[in-house]
């Protein structure tokens, strides 16, 4: 079997832990019967030796396959990793929902996506990354008494996401139990109402009020200024015709959305500006994960 | 002119000072240039002479009137009010909508229900009962650097309000002010995420999301408390077919959403229960304030 999973940008500003979308930007993962377990990784990661002994995607998809089956048989991994590791464009979501959507093929068991969502919960415990990745799409999702709730919106092909992504991660110090453990009301109004609008705005495609929705007042400030030019990227991209310009779940990645016709004077500015970071445009996945070959 | 403002339930729950509704119970008001200033009021506030001496409604008329034309002229006005006061359904958002837009109309100035809405603003500042009041359906609303954003979804005729307006307003101690200043990091997910489902459920009429997405941890609970009552008409409608279940506003009102079809069988489970408070269904507003007499 090959499956193929897209990359996802979580929060989108406000939403955080709770709106995330995905983009055309792929990880491959080939799965066969073999003699012995083996795994083989191109792309990224294909350089760090460790993958290959302690691969989190293999290891989940062991749990989830004995659990089903009974046994524990061999197969052998390819990976094709596209996404990068540690920049905010959910590899770790896109892992894995993979690995579970994956266990369940080669056991030849059928199962919804809503269920592969929720078992993708025991993972990683907030649906902003997993949701898009299991349904492509703008997705605004909840958990309700442990069950995630969530709705998709596809989104059309004049509507465009510009990434940038810088040549490194973003020290450790941004993590999310770093953040405040509390937040004034009027910072909470602030966000909650934006969530609101903004999955509103999405769902009724009026992207004209993406240009006042996407500001936040919980995270973002506090994870960019470890990370200066991530305020320049913003400024750059609102100068320039993006829609809504946000951190790419925890950073570092930098995700604006766009016309279709403003996407390459867009990339132009960006790359000039920030010669060293990924500067590319990519469509939206209206799908979320799939397998490609049976 | 005689002028129509709906009632309106706000927060619905997590949305707290963004989300509303506008249903048909109706404040009606004609006015008309009159010898003197002069006013008669039916139904609710007839009891009350000070609300014809010190009358909110034909203040913030005669402030508007004045700023537009720079002159003071005498009008009758007939109030016929049917949207009971102080019990979370928008009376107050209506006296402001409906007297800003007949201050318009009598100067005989065009004027956008946008602006209207953002003048509203300025004698009511949170925006999730002056929204639908303006715009009725269900509107998801913001404010951006001092000006209101609102997207608007209509209604359908399947799906009806149950309110439960109790004999009494709640005590002064649930107001804004006395609500804490600061939120875990947890409850403020929990709200904000529910805020954003419930608009996308809202926008793509998904009403069965609607039964996931209505709990609040920012508000309603401590405000319920001074009426225990509350508790028990949200458990009826929840155990008798109703989509969600929410505090209306700050209160005393209790809204409840349900398919046409479940409406019967709720009003006689709430009467039951609940003889001295009033039990009623209505249709949703989708015009807001109409001026149905020029």
């Amino acid at each position: 079997m090959k499956i193929r999973i897209p990359a996802t940008s979580a929060n989108l500003g406000p939403g955080f832990d709770s709106l995330g979308l995905a983009i055309k930007l792929y990880n491959y993962v080939t799965i066969k019967p073999y003699t012995c377990q083996s795994i083989s990784i191109k792309g990224e990661g294909s350089k760090k030796p460790r993958l290959k002994v302690n691969n989190v995607f293999v290891s989940i998809f062991t749990e989830v396959y004995q659990e089903l089956l009974g046994q524990k048989d061999n197969f052998r991994f390819e990976f094709e990793n596209n996404i990068p590791f540690s920049r905010g464009l959910g590899s770790s979501s896109a892992v894995i929902v993979g690995a579970i959507a994956s266990a369940y093929h080669m056991a030849n068991i059928k199962i919804s996506k809503e269920k592969i969502l929720n078992r993708a919960l025991v993972y990683e415990n907030h649906p902003d990354n997993i949701a898009p990745a299991v349904y492509g799409g703008f997705t605004t999702s909840i958990v309700d008494d442990g069950i995630v709730k969530s709705l998709k919106k596809e989104l059309p092909k004049d509507i465009k996401a510009v990434m940038v992504i810088p040549d490194r991660a973003m020290s450790t110090a941004q993590s999310r139990t770093q953040l405040p453990k509390s937040y004034y009301m009027s910072d909470v109004v602030y966000n909650s109402s934006r969530v609101g609008l903004m999955s509103a705005a999405f769902f009724s495609e009026d992207w004209e009020m993406l240009k006042f929705v996407a500001r936040d007042k919980m995270h973002e400030h506090r994870r960019m200024k470890k990370m200066k030019e991530l305020f320049e990227i913003r400024k750059i991209a609102l100068q320039n015709g993006a829609l809504m310009s946000t951190l790419s779940g925890s950073g570092s990645s930098f995700f604006s959305m766009t016309y279709e016709k403003d996407v390459q004077k867009l990339l132009k500015k960006l790359k000039e500006s920030f010669e060293s970071f990924r500067v590319e445009s990519f469509d939206f996945d209206n799908i979320g994960y799939k397998i490609i070959e049976s």
